[in-house]
Protein backbone atom coordinates (compact mmCIF):
# COMPACT_ATOMS: atom_id res chain seq x y z
CA UNK A 1 0.00 0.00 0.00
CA UNK A 2 1.36 3.26 -1.25
CA UNK A 3 2.14 5.76 1.83
CA UNK A 4 -1.05 8.18 0.44
CA UNK A 5 -3.65 5.51 0.52
CA UNK A 6 -2.95 5.16 4.25
CA UNK A 7 -6.82 5.74 5.67
CA UNK A 8 -6.49 8.04 8.40
CA UNK A 9 -7.76 5.37 11.40
CA UNK A 10 -4.57 3.62 10.12
CA UNK A 11 -2.35 6.61 10.16
CA UNK A 12 0.86 7.11 13.14
CA UNK A 13 0.35 10.81 14.06
CA UNK A 14 4.48 11.19 14.14
CA UNK A 15 5.79 10.63 11.12
CA UNK A 16 9.03 9.44 12.27
CA UNK A 17 7.64 6.74 14.19
CA UNK A 18 5.51 5.30 12.12
CA UNK A 19 6.14 2.82 9.09
CA UNK A 20 3.61 0.89 6.68
CA UNK A 21 6.22 -1.81 5.31
CA UNK A 22 5.17 -5.30 5.18
CA UNK A 23 8.40 -6.73 5.55
CA UNK A 24 8.87 -4.41 9.04
CA UNK A 25 5.08 -5.65 9.97
CA UNK A 26 5.81 -9.06 9.18
CA UNK A 27 8.28 -8.98 11.37
CA UNK A 28 6.63 -7.63 14.59
CA UNK A 29 4.18 -10.38 14.20
CA UNK A 30 6.60 -13.02 13.77
CA UNK A 31 8.45 -12.16 17.18
CA UNK A 32 5.21 -11.27 19.39
CA UNK A 33 3.21 -14.12 21.07
CA UNK A 34 -0.24 -12.75 22.01
CA UNK A 35 -2.07 -10.41 20.21
CA UNK A 36 -5.06 -8.05 21.77
CA UNK A 37 -8.12 -7.93 19.38
CA UNK A 38 -10.59 -5.19 19.37
CA UNK A 39 -14.12 -5.50 18.00
CA UNK A 40 -17.63 -3.88 19.12
CA UNK A 41 -19.95 -6.35 20.78
CA UNK A 42 -23.24 -4.50 22.05
CA UNK A 43 -21.89 -1.10 21.31
CA UNK A 44 -18.98 -1.61 23.78
CA UNK A 45 -15.62 -1.70 22.59
CA UNK A 46 -13.87 -4.80 23.83
CA UNK A 47 -10.34 -6.22 23.66
CA UNK A 48 -9.17 -9.87 23.93
CA UNK A 49 -6.02 -11.58 24.45
CA UNK A 50 -5.15 -14.13 21.58
CA UNK A 51 -2.62 -15.98 19.95
CA UNK A 52 -2.77 -15.84 16.00
CA UNK A 53 -1.12 -17.05 13.03
CA UNK A 54 0.56 -15.71 9.84
CA UNK A 55 -0.12 -17.50 6.58
CA UNK A 56 1.91 -15.19 4.00
CA UNK A 57 -0.86 -11.89 4.20
CA UNK A 58 -3.32 -13.85 5.63
CA UNK A 59 -3.94 -13.41 9.84
CA UNK A 60 -5.57 -16.03 11.49
CA UNK A 61 -7.00 -16.19 14.95
CA UNK A 62 -8.51 -19.22 16.56
CA UNK A 63 -11.05 -20.49 19.52
CA UNK A 64 -13.92 -22.79 20.91
CA UNK A 65 -17.12 -22.31 18.30
CA UNK A 66 -18.82 -21.41 21.74
CA UNK A 67 -17.05 -18.78 22.64
CA UNK A 68 -18.69 -15.36 22.86
CA UNK A 69 -15.80 -13.62 20.03
CA UNK A 70 -16.49 -16.12 17.91
CA UNK A 71 -20.00 -15.71 17.37
CA UNK A 72 -19.66 -11.91 17.76
CA UNK A 73 -16.65 -11.74 15.02
CA UNK A 74 -17.54 -14.45 12.94
CA UNK A 75 -20.08 -13.22 10.31
CA UNK A 76 -17.09 -10.50 9.32
CA UNK A 77 -17.17 -7.63 11.86
CA UNK A 78 -14.45 -4.65 12.09
CA UNK A 79 -11.30 -5.75 13.97
CA UNK A 80 -9.00 -3.57 15.26
CA UNK A 81 -5.85 -5.98 16.53
CA UNK A 82 -2.88 -4.51 18.31
CA UNK A 83 0.46 -6.75 18.73
CA UNK A 84 3.09 -4.43 21.02
CA UNK A 85 7.29 -5.63 21.99
CA UNK A 86 8.01 -3.63 24.85
CA UNK A 87 11.87 -3.05 24.46
CA UNK A 88 13.09 -1.45 26.72
CA UNK A 89 12.16 1.31 29.81
CA UNK A 90 13.27 4.77 28.82
CA UNK A 91 14.39 6.81 31.90
CA UNK A 92 14.56 10.03 31.63
CA UNK A 93 16.00 12.93 33.82
CA UNK A 94 12.61 14.12 34.32
CA UNK A 95 9.91 11.89 34.78
CA UNK A 96 7.94 14.02 31.62
CA UNK A 97 10.48 12.38 29.29
CA UNK A 98 10.35 8.84 31.04
CA UNK A 99 8.74 6.65 28.60
CA UNK A 100 9.25 3.37 26.97
CA UNK A 101 10.59 1.47 23.35
CA UNK A 102 8.46 -0.25 21.99
CA UNK A 103 7.33 -2.00 18.50
CA UNK A 104 3.59 -2.13 18.44
CA UNK A 105 1.67 -3.09 14.62
CA UNK A 106 -2.46 -2.34 14.63
CA UNK A 107 -4.37 -4.06 11.99
CA UNK A 108 -7.31 -3.03 10.74
CA UNK A 109 -9.60 -4.81 9.13
CA UNK A 110 -12.32 -7.81 9.00
CA UNK A 111 -12.72 -11.05 10.77
CA UNK A 112 -14.63 -13.61 8.78
CA UNK A 113 -15.12 -17.50 9.81
CA UNK A 114 -13.38 -20.07 7.83
CA UNK A 115 -15.35 -22.31 6.51
CA UNK A 116 -13.02 -24.36 3.92
CA UNK A 117 -11.69 -27.23 6.28
CA UNK A 118 -8.62 -27.69 4.33
CA UNK A 119 -8.03 -23.34 4.95
CA UNK A 120 -9.00 -24.04 8.79
CA UNK A 121 -6.21 -26.50 9.35
CA UNK A 122 -3.70 -24.96 7.47
CA UNK A 123 -4.81 -21.96 9.65
CA UNK A 124 -4.08 -23.57 12.71
CA UNK A 125 -1.30 -25.54 11.57
CA UNK A 126 0.40 -21.83 11.93
CA UNK A 127 -1.41 -20.74 14.73
CA UNK A 128 0.56 -23.68 16.57
CA UNK A 129 4.01 -23.29 15.06
CA UNK A 130 3.93 -19.41 15.63
CA UNK A 131 3.80 -20.18 19.29
CA UNK A 132 6.06 -22.91 19.09
CA UNK A 133 7.97 -23.26 15.75
CA UNK A 134 8.01 -26.83 14.05
CA UNK A 135 5.44 -28.27 17.07
CA UNK A 136 2.58 -28.85 14.62
CA UNK A 137 4.48 -31.84 12.80
CA UNK A 138 5.64 -33.02 16.49
CA UNK A 139 2.16 -33.27 17.27
CA UNK A 140 -0.78 -35.98 17.36
CA UNK A 141 -2.62 -35.26 14.12
CA UNK A 142 -6.04 -33.17 14.61
CA UNK A 143 -8.66 -35.05 13.85
CA UNK A 144 -11.91 -33.44 12.10
CA UNK A 145 -13.60 -33.49 15.27
CA UNK A 146 -11.22 -31.13 16.56
CA UNK A 147 -11.13 -29.78 13.81
CA UNK A 148 -14.82 -28.67 13.21
CA UNK A 149 -15.56 -27.61 17.40
CA UNK A 150 -12.23 -24.68 16.65
CA UNK A 151 -13.25 -21.52 14.84
CA UNK A 152 -10.64 -20.10 12.63
CA UNK A 153 -11.35 -16.54 11.30
CA UNK A 154 -9.23 -14.76 9.13
CA UNK A 155 -8.98 -11.30 9.45
CA UNK A 156 -9.26 -9.64 6.18
CA UNK A 157 -6.34 -6.93 6.61
CA UNK A 158 -7.71 -2.85 5.27
CA UNK A 159 -4.62 -1.36 6.76
CA UNK A 160 -1.79 -2.02 8.95
CA UNK A 161 0.97 0.12 10.34
CA UNK A 162 3.92 -0.35 12.65
CA UNK A 163 4.40 2.12 15.78
CA UNK A 164 8.13 2.55 17.36
CA UNK A 165 10.21 3.94 19.39
CA UNK A 166 13.28 3.30 19.82
CA UNK A 167 16.97 4.95 20.95
CA UNK A 168 18.05 6.94 24.46
CA UNK A 169 15.54 9.29 26.15
CA UNK A 170 15.49 12.62 25.00
CA UNK A 171 15.62 15.39 27.77
CA UNK A 172 15.39 18.81 27.87
CA UNK A 173 18.26 20.38 26.75
CA UNK A 174 18.84 22.33 30.17
CA UNK A 175 18.30 18.85 32.20
CA UNK A 176 21.78 17.25 30.66
CA UNK A 177 23.74 19.07 33.13
CA UNK A 178 21.57 17.65 35.60
CA UNK A 179 23.40 15.22 37.88
CA UNK A 180 20.55 12.73 37.52
CA UNK A 181 21.18 9.34 35.78
CA UNK A 182 18.99 8.67 32.54
CA UNK A 183 18.97 5.59 29.96
CA UNK A 184 17.40 2.47 29.03
CA UNK A 185 16.75 -0.71 30.75
CA UNK A 186 15.94 -3.31 27.83
CA UNK A 187 13.36 -5.62 27.85
CA UNK A 188 12.99 -9.41 26.80
CA UNK A 189 10.34 -12.39 27.00
CA UNK A 190 12.75 -14.81 28.75
CA UNK A 191 11.95 -18.25 28.64
CA UNK A 192 12.92 -20.47 31.43
CA UNK A 193 13.76 -24.17 31.34
CA UNK A 194 11.12 -26.64 30.39
CA UNK A 195 8.83 -28.07 32.79
CA UNK A 196 8.13 -31.97 31.44
CA UNK A 197 4.41 -32.76 31.95
CA UNK A 198 4.52 -35.66 35.75
CA UNK A 199 2.75 -38.18 33.00
CA UNK A 200 5.23 -37.91 30.82
CA UNK A 201 5.77 -41.44 29.25
CA UNK A 202 9.40 -42.54 30.50
CA UNK A 203 12.47 -41.95 28.21
CA UNK A 204 10.41 -39.43 26.27
CA UNK A 205 13.32 -36.38 24.97
CA UNK A 206 12.93 -33.01 25.01
CA UNK A 207 12.14 -32.40 20.95
CA UNK A 208 13.62 -29.79 18.97
CA UNK A 209 10.83 -27.35 18.86
CA UNK A 210 11.20 -27.15 22.61
CA UNK A 211 14.95 -27.04 22.55
CA UNK A 212 14.76 -24.32 19.81
CA UNK A 213 12.85 -21.69 22.35
CA UNK A 214 15.53 -22.02 24.86
CA UNK B 1 -18.73 -6.06 43.89
CA UNK B 2 -20.48 -9.49 43.89
CA UNK B 3 -20.35 -11.93 41.14
CA UNK B 4 -24.25 -11.91 40.98
CA UNK B 5 -23.87 -7.91 39.91
CA UNK B 6 -21.38 -8.99 37.34
CA UNK B 7 -22.49 -7.37 34.15
CA UNK B 8 -22.98 -9.96 31.29
CA UNK B 9 -20.29 -8.05 29.13
CA UNK B 10 -17.41 -8.79 31.54
CA UNK B 11 -18.27 -11.85 32.74
CA UNK B 12 -15.58 -15.14 31.99
CA UNK B 13 -17.06 -17.88 30.04
CA UNK B 14 -15.51 -20.20 31.68
CA UNK B 15 -15.85 -19.67 35.98
CA UNK B 16 -13.05 -21.75 36.93
CA UNK B 17 -11.03 -19.28 35.31
CA UNK B 18 -12.11 -16.35 36.21
CA UNK B 19 -11.89 -13.86 39.23
CA UNK B 20 -13.78 -10.73 40.01
CA UNK B 21 -11.22 -10.23 43.06
CA UNK B 22 -9.56 -6.41 43.64
CA UNK B 23 -6.66 -7.85 44.86
CA UNK B 24 -6.06 -9.93 42.61
CA UNK B 25 -6.92 -7.76 39.43
CA UNK B 26 -4.63 -5.15 41.48
CA UNK B 27 -1.92 -7.64 41.60
CA UNK B 28 -2.25 -8.66 37.89
CA UNK B 29 -2.25 -4.27 37.32
CA UNK B 30 0.63 -3.57 39.01
CA UNK B 31 2.86 -6.56 37.65
CA UNK B 32 1.75 -5.35 34.12
CA UNK B 33 3.51 -2.89 31.83
CA UNK B 34 1.68 -2.36 28.85
CA UNK B 35 -2.27 -1.95 28.53
CA UNK B 36 -4.12 -2.32 25.26
CA UNK B 37 -6.90 0.21 25.31
CA UNK B 38 -9.58 -0.22 23.39
CA UNK B 39 -12.19 2.64 22.34
CA UNK B 40 -14.73 2.93 19.25
CA UNK B 41 -14.09 6.27 16.90
CA UNK B 42 -15.82 6.81 14.04
CA UNK B 43 -17.65 3.33 14.14
CA UNK B 44 -13.90 1.43 14.42
CA UNK B 45 -12.71 -0.19 16.99
CA UNK B 46 -9.04 1.26 17.86
CA UNK B 47 -6.74 -0.97 20.48
CA UNK B 48 -3.79 1.33 21.50
CA UNK B 49 -0.94 0.08 23.57
CA UNK B 50 -0.30 2.54 26.84
CA UNK B 51 1.59 2.51 30.02
CA UNK B 52 -0.59 3.06 32.85
CA UNK B 53 -1.15 4.09 36.65
CA UNK B 54 -3.25 2.88 39.43
CA UNK B 55 -4.17 5.01 42.71
CA UNK B 56 -5.80 2.93 45.04
CA UNK B 57 -9.32 1.82 42.64
CA UNK B 58 -8.66 4.54 40.25
CA UNK B 59 -6.86 3.66 36.73
CA UNK B 60 -5.00 6.16 34.95
CA UNK B 61 -3.83 6.92 31.57
CA UNK B 62 -2.16 9.38 30.06
CA UNK B 63 -0.33 10.98 26.48
CA UNK B 64 0.38 14.05 24.48
CA UNK B 65 -2.75 16.61 24.77
CA UNK B 66 -2.66 16.45 20.77
CA UNK B 67 -3.01 12.83 20.78
CA UNK B 68 -6.04 11.38 18.58
CA UNK B 69 -7.18 9.01 21.83
CA UNK B 70 -7.49 11.76 24.38
CA UNK B 71 -9.39 14.06 22.02
CA UNK B 72 -11.53 10.95 21.64
CA UNK B 73 -11.57 9.65 24.76
CA UNK B 74 -11.37 12.57 27.10
CA UNK B 75 -15.26 13.14 26.85
CA UNK B 76 -16.11 10.22 28.82
CA UNK B 77 -16.42 7.55 26.16
CA UNK B 78 -16.32 3.37 27.21
CA UNK B 79 -13.04 2.10 26.66
CA UNK B 80 -12.38 -1.91 27.43
CA UNK B 81 -8.58 -1.90 29.33
CA UNK B 82 -6.80 -5.34 28.64
CA UNK B 83 -4.15 -6.46 30.67
CA UNK B 84 -2.20 -9.32 29.34
CA UNK B 85 0.60 -11.27 31.48
CA UNK B 86 1.81 -14.25 29.24
CA UNK B 87 3.44 -17.33 31.85
CA UNK B 88 4.23 -20.27 29.95
CA UNK B 89 3.49 -21.76 26.14
CA UNK B 90 1.84 -24.95 26.99
CA UNK B 91 2.54 -27.94 24.92
CA UNK B 92 0.00 -30.39 24.51
CA UNK B 93 0.65 -33.75 22.95
CA UNK B 94 -1.93 -32.56 20.49
CA UNK B 95 -2.07 -29.09 18.51
CA UNK B 96 -5.13 -29.13 19.82
CA UNK B 97 -4.53 -28.59 23.61
CA UNK B 98 -0.98 -26.47 23.09
CA UNK B 99 -1.98 -23.16 24.53
CA UNK B 100 -0.84 -20.28 26.57
CA UNK B 101 -0.55 -20.12 30.80
CA UNK B 102 -1.78 -16.34 31.15
CA UNK B 103 -3.43 -13.87 33.37
CA UNK B 104 -5.47 -11.41 32.13
CA UNK B 105 -7.37 -8.33 33.39
CA UNK B 106 -10.17 -6.55 31.21
CA UNK B 107 -11.41 -3.51 32.92
CA UNK B 108 -14.56 -1.54 31.00
CA UNK B 109 -15.64 2.04 32.03
CA UNK B 110 -15.43 5.70 30.82
CA UNK B 111 -12.22 7.54 30.79
CA UNK B 112 -12.17 11.02 31.37
CA UNK B 113 -9.99 13.83 30.94
CA UNK B 114 -8.56 15.10 34.43
CA UNK B 115 -8.56 19.02 34.93
CA UNK B 116 -7.58 18.76 38.66
CA UNK B 117 -4.06 19.65 38.66
CA UNK B 118 -3.06 18.13 41.63
CA UNK B 119 -5.36 14.72 40.57
CA UNK B 120 -3.02 15.10 37.41
CA UNK B 121 -0.42 15.07 38.67
CA UNK B 122 -0.07 12.65 41.49
CA UNK B 123 -1.51 10.56 38.34
CA UNK B 124 1.39 11.25 36.65
CA UNK B 125 3.49 9.85 39.43
CA UNK B 126 1.82 6.80 39.34
CA UNK B 127 2.43 6.06 35.78
CA UNK B 128 5.90 6.80 36.26
CA UNK B 129 6.10 5.03 39.69
CA UNK B 130 4.55 2.31 37.99
CA UNK B 131 6.82 2.47 35.35
CA UNK B 132 9.97 2.14 37.57
CA UNK B 133 8.87 2.41 41.10
CA UNK B 134 10.51 5.26 42.99
CA UNK B 135 11.19 6.84 39.94
CA UNK B 136 9.21 10.16 40.54
CA UNK B 137 11.11 11.20 43.47
CA UNK B 138 14.70 10.72 41.82
CA UNK B 139 13.29 12.70 38.34
CA UNK B 140 13.92 16.42 38.02
CA UNK B 141 10.34 17.60 39.33
CA UNK B 142 7.20 18.33 36.10
CA UNK B 143 7.10 21.70 35.62
CA UNK B 144 3.80 23.64 35.14
CA UNK B 145 3.86 23.83 31.53
CA UNK B 146 4.37 20.04 31.04
CA UNK B 147 1.74 19.27 33.44
CA UNK B 148 -0.89 21.36 31.21
CA UNK B 149 0.63 19.87 27.97
CA UNK B 150 -0.56 16.40 29.16
CA UNK B 151 -3.71 14.87 28.70
CA UNK B 152 -4.66 12.59 32.39
CA UNK B 153 -7.24 10.37 31.69
CA UNK B 154 -9.35 8.74 34.75
CA UNK B 155 -11.10 4.94 34.22
CA UNK B 156 -14.00 4.98 36.06
CA UNK B 157 -13.92 1.66 36.32
CA UNK B 158 -17.31 -0.22 35.94
CA UNK B 159 -16.47 -3.63 36.10
CA UNK B 160 -13.24 -5.47 36.08
CA UNK B 161 -12.64 -8.85 35.65
CA UNK B 162 -9.17 -11.78 35.89
CA UNK B 163 -8.90 -14.47 33.40
CA UNK B 164 -6.22 -16.94 33.86
CA UNK B 165 -5.13 -20.24 32.81
CA UNK B 166 -2.58 -22.20 35.07
CA UNK B 167 -0.85 -25.54 35.12
CA UNK B 168 0.09 -28.64 32.75
CA UNK B 169 -1.30 -29.13 29.40
CA UNK B 170 -4.99 -31.11 29.94
CA UNK B 171 -4.31 -33.55 26.85
CA UNK B 172 -7.18 -36.05 25.74
CA UNK B 173 -6.70 -39.25 28.06
CA UNK B 174 -5.77 -41.89 25.35
CA UNK B 175 -3.12 -39.04 24.24
CA UNK B 176 -1.21 -39.71 27.39
CA UNK B 177 -0.10 -43.25 25.80
CA UNK B 178 1.85 -41.49 23.42
CA UNK B 179 5.32 -40.91 22.79
CA UNK B 180 5.25 -37.60 22.50
CA UNK B 181 6.36 -34.70 24.81
CA UNK B 182 4.70 -32.53 26.83
CA UNK B 183 4.80 -29.84 28.93
CA UNK B 184 5.33 -25.99 30.23
CA UNK B 185 7.75 -23.57 29.13
CA UNK B 186 7.79 -20.45 31.34
CA UNK B 187 7.49 -17.05 29.75
CA UNK B 188 8.60 -14.01 31.96
CA UNK B 189 9.46 -10.27 31.18
CA UNK B 190 13.32 -10.16 31.67
CA UNK B 191 15.19 -6.60 32.23
CA UNK B 192 18.86 -6.67 30.69
CA UNK B 193 22.00 -4.42 32.23
CA UNK B 194 20.97 -0.50 32.05
CA UNK B 195 22.37 1.53 29.16
CA UNK B 196 23.74 4.69 30.66
CA UNK B 197 22.90 7.77 28.29
CA UNK B 198 26.07 8.25 26.37
CA UNK B 199 25.39 12.39 27.72
CA UNK B 200 25.55 11.02 31.32
CA UNK B 201 27.28 13.34 33.53
CA UNK B 202 30.53 12.17 34.90
CA UNK B 203 30.39 10.06 38.50
CA UNK B 204 26.66 9.84 38.15
CA UNK B 205 25.98 6.29 39.51
CA UNK B 206 22.75 3.90 39.14
CA UNK B 207 20.14 5.08 41.13
CA UNK B 208 17.83 2.61 43.57
CA UNK B 209 14.89 2.76 41.08
CA UNK B 210 16.96 1.01 38.06
CA UNK B 211 18.93 -0.85 40.41
CA UNK B 212 15.93 -2.63 41.83
CA UNK B 213 14.50 -3.54 38.25
CA UNK B 214 17.63 -5.86 37.53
Amino acid sequence: MSETAIPRYSKVRRADRGSYDHAAIHAVLDEGLVAHVGFVADDRPMVIPMIYGRVGENFYLHGAKAARFAKTMGPGVPVCITLTLPDAIVVGRSAFHCSMNYRAVMIHGNARLVTDLEEAEAALAAVTDHLLPGRWAESRPMTEKELRSTAVLRVEVEAASLKARSGPPIDEEEDYELPIWAGLIPLRVAAGAPVGDSRLREGVAIPASVKARL
